[in-house]
């Protein structure tokens, strides 16, 4: 557990935070003494890092921080409730800057996301059932943000069979449930599946996952809990190449400080007290906070996954200038294409943001529709950028020889003269750029890239039910009808 | 001429004030006496009343109306300089409420982006060279507002061979050009091809069309002109489907009432008071003046496009309905797709105008790069929308007999009985969706829909162009390199 | 109906055969009582005489006819039964052709496909069930043959409801059915929607539209008829564009000598003897009678929209040729891709024919999944095509002043002066191919190009499911459980 | 040097025949001693080693196969010139097959294409030239026949600086090239990059890049050598999640068995005798053997990669199957949309075989506008494929714990609770298929299926530059030129 900190934490303090932590993690077969230096799982904390020391820079500030509704005190912009579309919309921004400075996953944004959703679906539960969560939530936020915490948001179960609602599954524990309601506290079973910088993150915000019915009562909960509490425990989940972390080098790993990671989190019978309670039985809200948490979290993809796409954008440029062939007519055209299609992504993160409400707490929601098609487009976009950045690389991105073979004097200047480009870029710079976009689009970083625009706040076919849902066929088929002349309204006058 | 009237016209008096101008006009080979009644162009005047119509009406005034930055009167925003980005978003959504109402080009938009430009780029033409030509400017634009003026922008010439500057065309006249200087005034000839709206229009408001070197000092001229000026004739755009108008019914039209027109416009030596002069071979700022007016244009296509295709989404949702269609899982991901691809639309436009900012002038300007991606976005999905509206609407759109048969004792029962859908809808409203759907894919509202949506405010490759240029390469590349670890940069702290 | 010739028919002749038909027919509300000289109907006419003239000229023999298997003879290919692989690709050959000659649906493929079909269907029923249609089928194949007829191949009913069954629509009528069982013959009523070029035919081939069960047994009916048949009666469907034919031009209608049509075919109790029923209540065997005709009918469209996409290429690149922008490289992109996509429809088309096999009548089949894969792909690159032709040409396509107005001394010259594109190519050059390319995207031609090649021979989805049972999933998930070492089966040796 | 066999070499013989080979490896910075059993180079040569068992299976014979034209005997198609359209085509098949054996690059088609394309060319050249390099290649097909040779078909140069010739560049070896002409042979300096297979071959048949201008003269240089002759040394390429192979496990890896290679290949002055020079100097036959060599292996890819595709199809269906997710509509269309896109390429490579033609020496080469179509397509719809196998895979395939954690006491059950799907399928089940699709999508084999799909045989806009050479753009405007009536030449008669 951080020992607090007065007002916003630097990257280094934050790096001291997590060492006092004692999380029990499972790599590769075995348990994880220290989290923190561990090389695989090192550069993802680099990335949460850089959310603390961006915000220490006067440039960034507008960015990376904003004013506490609570206390009216600078915190960490991740800490925050937007308070106005602005404050949507600078969260876009920011997160575009993250992804641009770390070309990875830096995770921070589950927690910013969860928060929000928690804040109004708390008020407007309390507002209609006469519960009291939304005291406690605040009470949450104010630590959250007087000690700048990174929060997990734990919202995705197993799932099971997916034909078949929580309380229908073989095994109970296949959603979170709680499985004791004591005088102190609730117990709960089950676990989370793809948690995003949890062995990053201070505390757990954990959330259900889906609209439910009465039946599955015991698996509406929702509750915060310290990430290395008593009774959770990480196995942590394997990227493509990620070992290449451990072989020492610099080049083959394409982004040698930065990257993200997701683990599975168990819950062993974790006992949580009630003041960190949050949603128990309350089914009828369930569905609302999947709904918003999702949408806060679309909007983040066109925020995060642009900037990744600047870098990506930018290497393939390099590759380009570095193989001599920037001038050519289709290289260019597809440089343009890259970034068109990386620019209509911020768009519609901006859009949903401007668009964005006020709640009855006094939180802003970003406008749902234009959330849902924002992600919607972010699980189409970077594969075809991905593409066309593979396009310009060159076959070369993956017939490479290793770091080792360029170190080894028996090869490496054959190397050096034979994969040399224009003459007048170091054959190594040649190698980086293009290990870096191996990285992106086959590597540790494609997780983040590629799979995760995919499926992280939602597969595609949710954003597609949700778009259905808010998409007011009904006043479309009357404008249709008016036209036709065939509306039962009276005829508009000219 | 119009005469004066206070403050905002009706949709009546706004007619009226047409019938007094004296538009000298040929279409199909012939010379129209009276263009406001005349069967095909009537239905394009009805799209501009609209405009005028709707901003009558209480609950589209935040929309419709602005506050004059001038006078501090009430003006139809369409007169309107955009004073914050909060206007430019709302210029936005005025555009796609009057494309759900008239499901057509409503024409008036080109004027209004044609003065917002025209605003900062005499502002600062004035400062550079010590040009008069901003006050000019503000004086039209009082009597435009007070008059409730709609206003032709004219930019697109003919041009020619594309491969030759202006002064290298084989004939001098194929872009507009001062031919004589006088001292009341100028004189020009040539003619502006595509003038959306020129004979619902009180005024042109004519512009270069390109970048230009010294040598093209002539080219560069900017004027206004009363539309029925003496020395300016009109020959009128056919469309598919024009003379469907002419048949007298109400069914195969499509859209009975609202259309879009274009026309050739050609200046036979006009004389143009130096009052009315706004840019008389001032090279150096054509480009700039180009490049703001098509920013704001293609501005407006995040709302105009949208709103049409608001209605086509409709027509096919109820094309579905009408044959009984609506539940296949098929239709329904068809709709789904149609509303994603438009809200993406709309979300650029949105976008780039939230993202705007203020100009010298205290004009705003929409930004750049985002108009451009929002624009590039407009040559894509309308065809794909539309696509997709054929393939839910079936072969029949194409196949129907005509009204006339419908009408026809020897044929009418036969249609209405083997061209019925679900029993409960009468065949004659399916007709009516099939037709306005052809009518947008096909007819005469495909000329906006389709054709204007790739090539207004500038063909596909100019926004590539400006996409290009607006993307900053050399910082995504900076990027690129910092992550790889070969930046000449100090490399930044994590 | 047709006097019996010897062998081939002239294009004269072929004309002359349909002078002396009977037809009754009504168009936009009257009754047409020269169906041959019919301005909207003539250029249809011209396009099937075009399957006859080109069968004359000895460079085209090899594609445009085959050896009867019944006689030895020569025949035109569009009478032939499929001997081999061969014959299927020439078949496809020579419909490329024809679009390449017409730049319209040529319409005679239907009646070809559907002789193919019901060959090996009425082989199979005999077989199966005793009946003796076979025998039927083959004395009208000879008719057919030696006369060298145009058939229509009539398939597609109204459907009325799409969520209900033949049986169970609110009017019984809404698909073909036997109203009377007779002792001479059969007594259908109902109707044939989108009939492709019914009145350039001598006869019609019906059949039915659906898989059907045993409680549809009355629509379970095939049958041939002289298109001229008592109790027959047709209602034309009107095109986009379509009235243009009537204003006496030659540079407005696009493509002035050809064109295509359907017509709704209505059957008010058509008698038909039983010598040409073909099927009368085997529901067992309609399903694959339909998967047979649709399968030929979708490799027909890799070959005859191939051919139109050769000619909207060509105009496209004749646009940038005559404006001066054929060396801009994303023009030559543009045809490239345009070329590509048009080339991947040829390829699946000769593929499914390269691919076809031996049904137990004798006649090749094409390769279903292939041809269901070509006719999927004709849903969606023609219109990419559409829409890259429409990107070259420019907005001057819909807003070219009318033919009349080119005639008019009073603008003529100001036309010719001001549409000029590159010096040494006539305006009216130009313009004649602007012209034709809004025929192929807008007009007449668009109805066979863009609707035809979405819902003919089946809506898109009909394509999927057919791709889907045919795809054999079990096999391919076979194969990745032995790569993945969880299969039952034994493992490979490697 | 493998020693001589009769007819066939079983599976086993060829990994003899391997073991006696002496190659010169480095991989990972060290020597390779054993490269037959090195556990990262093994699958590879599993997988040509398929090539070899494939053709002893009599069920497999007639696509395995051929009749040498040479000598009569059956040789492995692998070492046959094509004597037909029809072997072209069962070319296709055999790859399709290989492809769905191995879920990888089975490596020996490059040696295949590479006679293929040697022959006819060398017959031209000494036709024209009056060289006799057709006789010394037929000795060589001769032995590689007898003795079932795998060969390396080496082409593609480092090329240093894009925007230089051969021989521009600033080092002159960056073009492979004749040092020395001797009186019994000549000297190479230089390296083939991205050498598919080269260590599981026993020669190499090299061969110029580009086309050429007299100045390259001693770059225009072919030959054949022992893959471990003396003076050749090989670095082996590495892959995404290359040393996963290291990790002694089966899951993980994704595919066990199968894999496939590339090594940069250098010629360190190696010598090669006269009678294996096949070009040296003729560099105006440079351009045709890249143009039909590049062909040939575009038409591979429309089988080898559609083999793939079938195996991540069927992943992609066990996946959705083993999450309870199969009959979800948008599955099925996904499944449906993966097969479309894969039978379209599959029709791409028939049809350039179907369509093929017969070269002066007598072998068939396919139709080269088609070949190039094929393999455009292949630049796109495998990465499609990879997107919606993502989609349905969803993202437990990156973030899935490790197969150590699996087999792990400690963890092992929580993944095997937590993880499973529908309750009849074991946990482990759906994790290997997750590794396979996260193999074919990210790892290992994505090298093959993605950026080999994208640069093999030529980068895509390779393929386009030929498409526009082979696309006939004149006829086609001429075509359009009749149509629209402004052809030059005689009118058509109807």
């Amino acid at each position: 557990m951080p020992v607090a900190t007065s007002g916003l934490m630097t990257g280094e303090q934050y790096e001291a935070s997590l060492r006092r932590m004692h999380f029990k993690v499972f790599l590769q077969g075995e348990r994880v003494e220290n989290v923190v230096d561990h090389p695989i799982i090192r550069p993802s904390l680099n990335s949460v890092k850089r959310t603390y020391s961006l915000a220490q820079e006067p440039r960034h500030r507008d960015l990376m921080t904003a004013t506490s509704h609570l206390t009216g005190k600078t915190v960490n912009r991740f800490c925050h409730l937007h308070q106005s579309a602005d404050d949507l919309v600078r969260k876009v921004k920011m997160q575009r800057l993250l992804g641009q400075k770390t070309a990875a996953c830096f995770q921070r944004c589950v927690g910013m996301d969860a928060i929000n959703a928690m804040d109004s679906v708390t008020f407007e539960m309390d507002a209609a059932l006469g519960t009291g969560y939304h005291r406690r939530f605040e009470k949450f936020l104010l630590r959250m943000q007087e000690e700048d915490w990174t929060v997990d948001g734990a919202m995705t179960d197993p799932k099971g069979d997916r034909g078949l609602p929580p309380s229908g599954q073989a095994d109970p524990d296949l959603y979170v449930h709680v499985v004791e309601r004591r005088a102190d506290g609730i117990v709960v079973r089950g676990a989370k599946a793809h948690q995003t910088g949890a062995l990053n993150s201070h505390w757990i915000l954990v959330m259900p996952t889906i609209a439910m019915g009465p039946e599955d009562a015991d698996y509406a909960v929702a509750f915060v809990a310290p990430a290395d509490a008593e009774g959770i425990f990480y196995i942590y989940g394997r990227q493509s190449c990620d070992t290449r972390k451990l072989e020492g080098g610099s080049i083959d790993v394409g982004n040698q400080r930065f990257g993200g990671h997701e683990a599975l989190m168990v819950f062993e019978d974790l006992f949580v007290p009630w003041e960190h309670v949050l949603m128990c039985g309350e089914t009828a809200f369930s569905g609302t906070l999947v709904e918003r948490f999702a949408g806060y979290h679309r909007q983040s993809y066109g925020g995060c996954k642009v900037g990744v796409g600047d870098v990506l954008i930018g290497a393939a440029a390099l590759a380009a200038d570095f193989n001599g062939a920037a001038r050519a007519s289709h290289v260019k055209d597809k440089l343009i294409e890259m970034t068109h299609l990386n620019e209509t992504l911020f768009a519609c993160g901006i859009a949903c943001s401007a668009q964005g409400c006020r709640t009855a707490s006094g939180t802003w929601l970003i406008d749902l529709l234009l959330a849902n098609v924002c992600k919607q487009n972010v699980t189409r976009f970077p594969y075809e950028i991905a593409r066309l950045a593979e396009d310009i690389a060159g076959g070369l991105m993956v017939t490479m020889p290793s770091e080792k073979d360029l170190a080894n004097p028996a090869t490496g200047d054959v190397i050096r003269k034979y994969l040399q480009g224009v003459a007048s870029v170091p054959t190594e710079h040649r190698m980086r750029i293009l290990r870096l976009i191996e990285n992106l689009t086959l590597g540790t970083a494609a997780v983040g890239y590629r799979t995760e625009s995919m499926h992280g706040a939602g597969s595609p076919q949710a954003q597609r039910i949700m778009i259905s849902r808010q998409s007011n066929l009904g006043q479309k088929k009357e404008l249709a009808k008016n036209i036709a002349g065939i509306s039962d309204k009276k005829e508009e006058k000219i």
